[in-house]
């Protein structure tokens, strides 16, 4: 697994506690998931002990979408067995993602970023692959316990109480996805996201995203000036314009703010969004130009459907 | 009656279509009640003929904002028995207003706007004068027929089937905006209305209402350049940001177009909207300088409580 | 028009309010519209000084349908050229009615009753002959100026401020109201009211309309045993068992209480209304057998699709 | 653990997936837990390897509601140190219960059913022994590691996404049930639970708890006579009234079906639940005297506050 930030960090933890041994690959919370090394990790692995590649596709701490057809590519290259499993929270319906096409064996997801709905539903995709390892394995199983989902889905119910309100807001929400068509979505949340870090740059702040290649279109994380405090710059926007963005995790607390641009989002609410941090800016007395919302607007009109 | 714009005509047509005979005052639609010409008139009518005196408080299709204590204080000076009606559609709950203290005798306000509601309820308030006209009065009364609603409002309800949502809704509204306070209401509002026109200065564009004294504080008119339509400006902000402004209506259709301020509106909603605005504008190929979204940030910035 | 009970009363004043003259039929609120009454009269208007025949199709107050054919027969055989105006404000999608194919030239209907939405929303079906007339009319109008509505609605508009929530919830009713058929929905509202005449039979109470050809399907006005009072019973029920049934309104105010089944309905509401007034009349005191809600659930349990 | 019934066996399940052993209690599913089991396993577990005993305060397969205070006594007459744990997903807010003065470490509750919400929010009360113990477990802990949890809360957050939605959803189930005061909810529950009772009675059928002393309050089971398929009743219920009611689970399926009385929840509900069943067993051809729903309404009248 690659610490690719902070929620990398969790299901890192999540996995111990459960009894697993985890090679957790630290990173510098700035680039990705790196092929080479999971090439080169398999290729030792002669014994196979290596039970799963984990990767987060779209590190919500961060900014950081690895590529993940890569990733399968060293994976079979190494010839080896092990699954691969992808956590898509911050990309699903947000960002273009392929569990079949890319051979992904495992894909989380969930309802409260790109679908657009409270949170309280996950999503899981599963190869058949592994679904033949998890009937195998000698993991203690509890809610990863496919098998009595796959029954009960079969015929119309759930093995336990079903969230009935969520899924008639999932059925919206595809319904919503599919008129716009999901290309456009996707376009959509690429062209503000290219907007924000237009901002960024026209402000003289820095993406924490170091990988053009990698920069993240459902949200972006903005690097402080050195002795610059993040959480207080949050602090005093949500206070005077009631907008609540996100605080820096785990070890970039305070050094970085995150901008989210996904789901339900629109030019106009990108526009308020980046005038709101460039008051807050302002007001937290923090080194910058003003041409930031400027600098996306022009970007925002040139760039219309 | 004063021409002060579309609402003042559509409120003479009702009066005339009641049968009621009207003096309309016409105006050049940039300024409100003039208080010298309700004293002049009612000093010329000996006869009493005149029976009352209307204005629209806020012209919700200019922006312009009628003094009202000045025309009752004409009305004094006249010694005239003429009631004072105004019409409070788009400024109730949204600029200062004081159907007492002012002594006003009909007051009509609506759901729609400042109280953040659907449409659906219209708000009278009456004094014992126009009550007393009222049960005299030989006019065609029905949804003006204010005795079945006072008798039956006294032991709580209502003569017909009352919208019993909205007045649930009303609850709430008036427990927000006491929660903010009204005069803070009032603050802020004045607040937006004054970053919007150093949007629309700095853009090089006109506000409709000429005298600085009667400023709406709910929405702003701004006027075209010669030469550009209005409509064709909306048309294009709406298919490409999604955004509804308001029309010219009546003899300024296609010359101006009008920013709405009022109610739950906060500074990034007021950027958002200057935003799509000023993108608007280039799109548009109408010539101005896009300075306004700046300027109306900066105002905000140096003004936050 | 007709006093068929409360409502027809209240247009009648309304229209007088207006500066109409109008001949009023009065009744015994037991019955409807008797169609030879109006034939006699127009075969008697020789100067045609009667401009409308004015019926409400579905009495609120009273729970009489009047058939609306026999109307419009009874003036076709006068060859008289008055319009026929009809209320449908409890009818309308809950009782089977065609404008058109009646031959009524000014058909006016509402959002909240069988169309299930909030008040708010008035609907007008308008004849090409009623239209004509109102260009000529010299009667003040203002709501009824349906010009400036029909002008607007052709390119999508409304003259003024539309309820546009209520809108939205209109195309899902109407959309409701197809999946189930409207033929489906009239015979649903059918069933239930005989289910509920049979209740009141058993349960040794009258109902109030006299004639079975004009039982109401929307509502059951009961009739209370003599000396006691009805609006003491609704009292009792609301209190016990937080459910609000009509009272009686204008001249049988205390002596009936009224059951609606129309709108979104089903059989298990049916059961559970009908419980809480047999309780209700037991707390109450009132004279009765027991046997009324068995006997409407032993009719539904029979007529089941 | 004992087992009560389908919930009873879906925890042991869940323990034994992640790992541990457990001794399963069989039963009849028609009582609940036996205090002198208890203690007479704890009396016998001289060297503490029982580290909890857990039971499910409502059984919502059964409608058994075992008595807890019992348990607690025969545990502290063992003097043995395991935890005592205690589902309360059909009981809380329903019928009474007690954490603390129960001496209960581990209480698991949920948001849908007795607090009216939807399903997303599952709640824990902790007792200092058990947090004691968590935190010196080897047991893989993830969702069960309440540290985050509690370090994150105390400073008003959660460690991970939370269901914002429902929490607002919790403040305002909470303030209605302390505007009802939670005596009156619970005995509430209590009449309609008895009004249940005899209606099941005088239909001739039987309840599946057999204890009185352990009737549940917010749900009753009920077995269906011998030869009849239950869910062959429920399915025609819910075609013919549109009301879905619960199958038998487990080793009861087809055997019972159980009615739910719990959260938001009147006496007309529950007289239109017992209607829809009466007419049910009618249709379903299934033994019964038609005497229940009556047998209900008499005893709901007798009994109103």
């Amino acid at each position: 697994m690659f610490e690719t930030g902070h929620f990398a960090t969790l299901w890192r933890n999540m996995a111990v506690a459960l009894g697993l041994e985890v090679d957790f690959v630290p990173t510098d919370w700035r680039h990705g998931v790196d092929p080479e090394v999971v090439e080169q990790k398999l290729v030792e692995d002669k014994g196979h002990r290596i039970k799963s590649v984990m990767a987060v596709h779209n590190e919500t701490s961060t900014g950081v979408t690895s590529k993940i057809p890569p990733v399968r590519a060293a994976m079979d290259r190494a010839g080896h067995p092990a699954l691969l499993m992808v956590d898509t929270i911050s990309s699903l319906a947000s960002i273009d993602y392929r569990h079949q096409e890319w051979g992904v064996d495992v894909t989380v997801g969930c309802s409260q970023k790109g679908l657009m709905l409270p949170p309280g539903l996950g999503l899981n995709a599963i190869s058949e692959k592994a679904l033949q390892a998890s009937k195998s394995a000698k993991l203690p199983q509890s809610f990863w316990d496919w098998e009595a989902m796959l029954t009960a889905n079969k015929i119309g119910f759930f093995p336990y109480t079903p969230a009935t309100n969520l899924l008639y807001g999932l059925q919206e929400a595809i319904h919503m996805l599919e008129e716009e068509g999901l290309p456009n979505v996707f376009a959509r949340h690429d062209r503000h996201a290219e907007a924000t870090r237009r901002a960024v740059q026209a402000w003289g702040l820095e993406v924490l995203c170091a990988d053009p290649q990698e920069y993240s279109s459902s949200l972006t994380a903005v690097m402080m000036p050195e002795g610059y405090d993040a959480d207080a710059l949050l602090d005093t926007i949500l206070k005077k314009f009631d907008m609540c963005l996100g605080i820096g995790l785990g070890k970039v607390k305070g050094k970085i703010f995150r901008i989210g641009h996904l789901g339900h989002f629109n030019d106009l609410m990108l526009a308020g969004t980046l005038s709101g941090i460039e008051m807050g800016l302002s007001l937290a007395g923090i080194p910058f130009s003003k041409a930031g919302t400027a600098a996306a607007l022009e970007y925002l009109a040139d760039t219309l459907g």
